[in-house]
Formats: structure tokens, C-alpha cells, sequence
């Protein structure tokens, strides 16, 4: 197996837009810095939380391209290449390993359901043999609430054995424990991310290289905290305590949520704005949710909050 | 609320591929034809059925461009713009319309799970408004087994008041006959196309204006015998065999089983693929599915076998 890009701390970045609903490319390079000076140890731009399917694939590989241009590293980066067509996929991995990327994280084609572990092994062989790359580094993105489509072990395995030095990790966004278990037991080797904090100790105790969580995008000296001090004695109180901001965070739809909190400790309102179909919290949600924040002291930690001022 | 311009039997048409997994345009055009000509009302390409989300946009474009050169009327044409975007669904739209087509079909972002209306409302809204066009006419696509995101009674209603000259009709491919009943009753003069011929009857006796179904693919006649004969003695026998046929054919993977079909009654073996993640049917389940057929007279219907030959 092919050592693997990315360990540690990785954040699926939220994208801001402009008033006028378009991504906003100055912003996002200005956050993407932000995030690498607090200490994240790659970007995986263009997940989940990041809004990516809300941005057609023109739009991605253009904020893509003036990311770049701004200098931040493509070493760091972990564009998502999420689409339901080999085509498409593949076009998005070709533009980003063009640039040098650490990996692609790839979800399965997701408006399928029900489908058979041989055709998305196909999907998967097909994308890497369109893109044709060895410096193509896939990580799997396993999202079943979202994507109701999920990557079985069977498949993983099948993945790893084909193409030993492309399909090097997976991100279990599935939030079943048990499952990120069973992978991190059965591939010794795979880079294997949570996709939440609240899995990240006892993941890293089992064998996991990190985590690539939302929360991140407002958290992550408490998140390397745990990181860098998981054999420590400290480690379950310094668990315990991002495990509590990410709870009182995810009481609320979380990207909303996410956007909320950055728009108020970066004093720049605009950062709320979300694409549809999501919705930004009402007032009386961003109040919630910020006296939620105060009663428990979270104040985007000290190198965060200085950052910021 | 605005004339639809689309009633009777709908094709969802299937997309053929190549050899090397590439959308075959001549196979395309020929079937469109082959379709219109056994009595097809409307093709609506680019459906589920269509595999169109194994497709690019720009391939599904590319492929508009050539049914449209190749003479298919455009008013005949219903394409899905199934994106998870605002600013893809916009451009696909665009595009569509600049080719004078009847309509377009609309799925919601599927992506995203557990979306408010509000939400959902605002992607409509900014698609509609992105547009910008009086020649626009959305029918909607409910298919809540796939999209998991479903198009509800309350975001119908306002749509329908918000956009009465846009939002013309809808595509009801939840398989649950409470839901398209209700439809029926609440929107009187909204073009409502069941999502599979088992509800034809029901739903032409209750205001229904025909249905865009899958089996159309290879059963245009006896649909359209429903159709054109729901007012007489005869409607519910013919009723009753084309939902035999359905019922035979949807015990198999639909799609893989339709091309099964097709290349079989076509005489052209490379009809029968799919692409990632559908896989074709197994050897076994084609020769099943072709006995199954032969045991209950399926022909294809005198029209269809004759263009066929």
C-alpha cells in the first residue's frame, strides 16, 4: 500500500458566496490561509460542508484555479470530486491532479441507489483509468446520510487490491463508529478519517491517521489539541472538550451553523450567506447558537481569536 | 396557470453507449425516431431512465445538439435538467431552451437530504430567476426512491402560485398512488404524468394528462392503446396488460433489462449497455427475462415489431 498524502487534522472548507449568490474567490483563498496558519494540515475543499454539489463542476475547478494562483499549496489541498458520472469525475480529478494536488476525496455516484458492489467497483475503475494518473491519490468518501449509497468493506477491499498505490484512504462520514472500526481493522495501512472530531481519540487509539471534520472550519487549534496530545494523559479531557463544542455546534443545520460562527468571529456578516437549497439560521437561531457557544467558553481559541482580530 | 405543452405517453428515452462507454448520438437519433413514430407523444430525454446522471452536462448538451441537427422536433423534446445546482440546473435549462424545446424536467438538488421547503422554494426560484426565460416551462420531478428528497403538496401549491405561466406540471415517480391523487385533487389544471404506466387508468380518470413512463421504451403501442381508449368497455383490459408487461419487466433492474429488451427485439446486441454503476444484466437474467416476456406474448406490439425488422 502506497503511503498515504494527508494525516492529521484536515478541514472541508466552507465556501463563501457573494450577495449576489456567486463563489467568492477572495474570501476563500483569504479563509483557506486562515485555516493553514491555525495549523490545519491540508484543505479538503469542495466536500460536504463546503457546499460542492450546490457549485456546478466550472465553478469548483475555477476557485480551484485562483486558489492555486494565490499561492496556497497544492500539497495541502484535497479537492472533493464528487459526481455521478465517471465523465464528469473525471474531469474534476484530471483538473486537480493537473495542479498537483495531495488526493482527491471521491464519492460514489450518488443519485444511484441499490447498486451492486461490482458496478461502483466499475464506476471507481473506470474514473482512474479515465484520469490515468500516478499521481492520482484517492481518498473514499463514505457519506451514506447524505449519499444513502455506501461503501462497503467488500468494495474497499477490492479497491485496495486493484490499485494499491491510488485508493489510499477513505473519510467514514457514515458516524457509526463501528464501522470506521471494522475498516481501520480490517486495512492496516489505509488512511482512515473520521468525519467528526467526536470520533477522532478513539479513532487515533484504533489506527486512524486523523479526521476531517466540519467543525474545523472554526476549530481547529481545540482538534490538533487532541492530535498532538492523544498519549498524553490528557487526551480524554482534551476529547471532551471538542466533543462538547462540536454537540452544541451540531444542535443546528450544521453548514448554516458553521457559516454563522465564522461570519461572527471574523466580523464579517456576509459569511453567513449559504446557496439554496440550504437556508441561513434565522436571527433567532444565530442568537441560540452564539449564547450556546458563550455559556460553554468556546471562543474559536486563542491563536484562532487572534488571528481573526 | 399556462397551457402544458406536453400530454399522453412520454418517452423517458434510453441512452445508448459505445463500445468504449461513450453516448452513441447515432443510435440516439435513430431510436428518438423509432419512438416518435410508434406514437411516442414526447420524448423526455436525459430522465432517470436515461442514465442522464451518468452523463456530464456538457455531454448531455453535446447530445441535445445532435438530436436537434438530426431533425427531431424540438418541440417534442421534454429534457431533464437534473443538477444539484442552481448554476448547473441553469445552464443545462439554458441551454435547452435555446433549442425551443416543449419543457424540461426538474429534479430537486438530491444531493441534499432533509432540506426545508423554503429551501427547496429558493432553488426553484433562483433556477427560474437565473433563466430569466417566458418560453420556460418546468415540470417537476418527484422521485423520492432515488433523490431521497422528496417534492411536497405545500411547495407544489407554491410554485404553482408563485411561477402559474412556469411551473407547468409534474412527474410523479414515487409509486405511491395516495400521492399523485393528491395532487390531482389539490391542482386542478396541473399537467400531472404518473412515473409508470400501472397508473395510467387511475390517473387519466382523475385528471391526469397521460404519463412519462420507462416502458415506453419498448412499448409505446399498447400504452398509447390505454391512452387513446380510456373512455370505452375496453380500458381496463388494456390496462391490465400493460401493467403485466410492466410488472415483468420491473422484476429485473429496469434500466439494464429495458436495454436487454431493446437490443434483443432491435436486433443489436451492443444496445444492451450501461453505464457505471449499472451493470447489464447477467446472461441467466436475459435469457429469464426474455422467456418471461415470451410467456405472456410480449412483442412488442405489430407497430413496433414491424419498424423494427
Amino acid at each position: 500500500m502506497a503511503s498515504p498524502s494527508f494525516a492529521g487534522v484536515l478541514v472541508p472548507v466552507l465556501t463563501p458566496f457573494t450577495r449576489s449568490g456567486e463563489p467568492d474567490a477572495g474570501r476563500f483563498i483569504s479563509f483557506c490561509r486562515f485555516l493553514l496558519d491555525q495549523g490545519a494540515d491540508g484543505l479538503a475543499i469542495f466536500g460536504t460542508t463546503s457546499e460542492a454539489n450546490s457549485m456546478s463542476g466550472a465553478e469548483r475547478m475555477e476557485l480551484l484555479d485562483k486558489l492555486i494562483a494565490a499561492g496556497i499549496p497544492a500539497s495541502k489541498l484535497m479537492p472533493g470530486a464528487g459526481a455521478c458520472s465517471v465523465s464528469e469525475a473525471s474531469t474534476l480529478i484530471k483538473h486537480a491532479i493537473g495542479h498537483g494536488v495531495g488526493g482527491v476525496l471521491m464519492l460514489p455516484p450518488f443519485y444511484y441507489k441499490g447498486m451492486s458492489d461490482d458496478g461502483l467497483y466499475d464506476f471507481f475503475d473506470s474514473v482512474i483509468n479515465r484520469v490515468g494518473s500516478a499521481a492520482l491519490k484517492i481518498y473514499l468518501y463514505h457519506i451514506p446520510p447524505q449519499t444513502v449509497l455506501g461503501i462497503s468493506l467488500d468494495l474497499i477491499g477490492r479497491l485496495v487490491k486493484a490499485f494499491p498505490q491510488t485508493v489510499v484512504g477513505l473519510k467514514d462520514s457514515s458516524g457509526d463508529w463501528k464501522n470506521t472500526a471494522a475498516i481501520l481493522e480490517n486495512f492496516p495501512g489505509f488512511a482512515v478519517f473520521p468525519g467528526s472530531e467526536v470520533f477522532l481519540l478513539d479513532g487515533l487509539r484504533k489506527g486512524a491517521v486523523g479526521c476531517i471534520t466540519a467543525s474545523g472550519n472554526v476549530n481547529v487549534p481545540g482538534i490538533r489539541k487532541v492530535y498532538e496530545n492523544w498519549q498524553t494523559p490528557q487526551a480524554d479531557a482534551l476529547q471532551a472538550e471538542i466533543t462538547k463544542a462540536r454537540m452544541t455546534i451540531q444542535a443546528y443545520p450544521m453548514v448554516p451553523a458553521l457559516k454563522r460562527i465564522v461570519a461572527h468571529f471574523h466580523n464579517d456578516p456576509d459569511w453567513a450567506a449559504v446557496r439554496p437549497p440550504m437556508t441561513a439560521l434565522t436571527e433567532a437561531q444565530s442568537s441560540a447558537l452564539l449564547a450556546d457557544l458563550a455559556k460553554i467558553g468556546f471562543t474559536l481559541g486563542e491563536r484562532q481569536r487572534q488571528a481573526a482580530e
